[in-house]
């Protein structure tokens, strides 16, 4: 195994092309980048511990996954084709119940390594035993903003043990004290956390100055059944609530109406757009991609979880998005592959507050180099579009977090050891649900 | 180099696993497989003349893509995101104005060796210089069924040049005689092709025995239009020319009707699916899968040319094809994973009657090994579950057509020299576009 992956130190990354233009990247050991430009090659070729030969590949600032759940990898291929309710109450909640932090442990790993097999360096992560996931993201290298996922059910000990919970939580990655890893409050859903607990999760966030990660107006169903129940429609209730703020990313968001977008824009709020699993799933409306641009809404991109995807790939996620709306809005011209790969990039590391936003002097050092020389790249007549139309996660041969080399020409260290362990911990929860 | 790629012989693939089974397969130096079972590895051991070890890999049939213009990797990524008519008379036909025999044949090239890097073995052309094509499929060592693009635009002199092309280029294919390639005609479409041309095409290929491969009902427009000059819906005008038979492939048919399913149906005539493209050039509708299924129709699968793909990935291509239709259709358990991978493998070889349908004793040996060992296929609950919703063209490790090793372990021959002449040819066609 090559030291560069072992250890922290500066790095040359030689011939690479960054916003069109041959350059040469330093990383310093703080792992941000300290200059930038054709002429850094030989400037530092002394002073760089590693020196990476970047091979004209296109270097871009790492995807930011903004609604997934990532251990989620363990359930991968489990049940699939049904319909939403068998789906969730006779497949994926009887496995969920059985999860332990060891699962939520291997899960994690996984999903990690595979996010940097496809050029991820940070993930908007909300699930179960997050102090697992959290030793995970610590040791793989990436970047993440965890969320317990916290469900009242309106039951009053629920509340309060899911208080403690997120309480507990949110101490306990701060007191790692690691600038990869942050907290955020992870209230479901409206429809699975009473309007007591979505009060004290606004109010939780607001004080300890953390983002807030919810699913919003995914299904019809979940629109008809909160204005049937409470005589408002899911974004209001969210409002109410204190929830839409400028650190709320609200995942999906597939069944706004024209003023619910504007309402999101003016409260600030992220949005995580979902697509494929929203296609998978059948919710039967695409998010609507225009009027939140219209509106300036920031729209990001997640993958979901492994469940309803089945995989982590940034890249293909991009490509489902563009042609989602493409396809459901009629329009060939919405959704070009310049606004899609900035929706899968920096939008996603302006909501979070944390990764790269460009391949810029002073920014993180959350770099992945694209290979030109594969056929699915092949001739490049607009590297941007054959990115989102032509690749998937395979052309990142590099993927660099936090000034950190976590995958060196596809190579990435533990990668098996990870993935035996994560099929051990599926198998094993396989068999203890079915007994 | 590995020998096993430059040359043919006898080859006994261990250890891989075939319909949950784990087994070993012995190929004849015929191309076929002559035995197939878990005692065949001790059997076999010294009479192979080579040996690939599957390591657990799971071995599938080649993947068939029935509609596609190959050389039109070319044109890949030069032109996206634009309405269809200036995306086409702006940027698509001034460039193919400009082609030449040789940049078919280097485009095909590169098609060839995306396709044998993603796992199809057999694909259904259509496009413009196909012997440059039909040499490139010689020397790559993939199948397929070439058909040069006829279009007569109802003038008597480009019907009469059209008809001489399409002669000349059956004889030349069936002169080569080489079983992996096969003559189609093509037809282009209604709105391209003169009744006499459609009547001409249909008695020709009734005469050769050949397949005939159009395009169908893409767009709202070509209905509309054929109501309007014809009186007659697109199917009804194939019928009435004899287009519409149990050897004719047609590509898309987003806009039949569910009488127009059964017509086709009833005529054998079998469909090819194309989601991306349908999706990216936003056709508003997508093909009725569940008409077509439950008039009996064969419905395959195709990536179309990479101009609105932008890729050849089959893999990809069935999980658009599974989540566009249960997103179309509002219902998840539309397409199952199952369904859709005999769409982009036996059902493609029944419709062309080319290439495996399955890994069996007789059949010809178009064989790809699927790698188990990579974080996007694990756990492995359901192999097609993975191979369908979580993988792409990147878990592809060999590929063996008709008895021939096109890649092992990723690695294909002459791959750098096929981009590289690949990438010159698409900046000269570019060059001579713009002066």
């Amino acid at each position: 195994m090559d030291e560069i992956l072992k250890k922290r130190g500066s790095i040359l990354v030689k011939d690479v092309i960054v916003n069109k233009k041959r350059s040469n990247v330093f990383i310093g050991e703080n792992g941000k980048i300290e200059e930038l430009g054709e002429d850094v090659g030989t400037k530092f070729q002394n002073k760089a511990e590693f020196v990476i030969e970047g091979k004209s590949a296109y270097a871009l600032p790492g995807f930011v996954n903004t609604h997934t759940h990532a251990a989620m990898t363990l359930l991968r291929g489990y049940a699939d084709d049904m319909q939403l309710q068998p789906w969730l109450s006779d497949k994926i909640w009887p496995l969920e119940a059985h999860l332990t932090a060891e699962d939520v442990y291997s899960g994690t790993r996984l999903a990690c390594i595979e996010m940097i097999a496809s050029g991820t360096t940070t993930f908007n992560d909300m699930y179960f035993f997050m102090d697992a996931a959290a030793r995970a993201v610590d040791e793989t290298g990436i970047r993440a903003t965890l969320a317990h996922g916290f469900i009242d059910l309106s039951i009053k000990e629920k509340l309060e043990s899911e208080i403690v919970a997120t309480e507990n939580f949110v101490r306990s990655i701060k007191s790692r004290n690691n600038p990869r890893i942050k907290a955020a409050v992870g209230p479901h859903a409206i429809y699975t956390v009473s309007e007591v607990g979505l009060r004290w999760c606004s109010e939780f966030a607001k004080n300890e100055e953390i983002c807030i990660h919810i699913h919003l107006s995914e299904t019809e169903g979940e629109v008809n059944d909160s204005v049937k129940a409470k005589g408002k429609r899911p974004p209001e209730v969210l409002n109410d609530c204190g929830i839409l703020t400028d650190k709320t990313i609200a995942a999906h968001c597939c069944w706004l109406n024209i003023e619910e977008c504007s309402l999101l824009a003016k409260k600030g709020t992220h949005v995580a757009h979902n697509p494929v699993s929203n296609m998978k799933l059948a919710v039967n409306k695409a998010m609507p991609y225009q009027w939140l641009k219209n509106a300036k809404t920031n729209v990001t991109l997640g993958t979901d979880g492994c469940a309803s995807n089945n995989n982590l790939d940034m890249i293909e996620e991009m490509k489902f998005a563009a042609l989602l709306q493409k396809f459901a809005s009629n329009d060939p011209t919405i959704l070009p592959a310049d606004e899609v790969l900035k929706m899968g990039s920096a939008a996603g590391a302006s909501a979070l507050g944390m990764g790269a936003t460009s391949i810029a002097v002073g920014q993180p050092a959350d770099i992945i180099l694209i290979d030109p020389e594969v056929p699915m790249n092949t001739p490049i007549h607009n590297p941007v579009s054959n990115l989102v139309y032509s690749c998937n996660g395979s052309v990142v041969r590099t993927t660099i977090c936090d000034g950190r080399v976590l995958m060196l020409d596809r190579i990435i260290p533990n990668e098996q050891e990870i993935r035996d362990e994560a099929k051990i911990s599926a198998k094993s929860l396989v068999e203890r649900t079915l007994i």
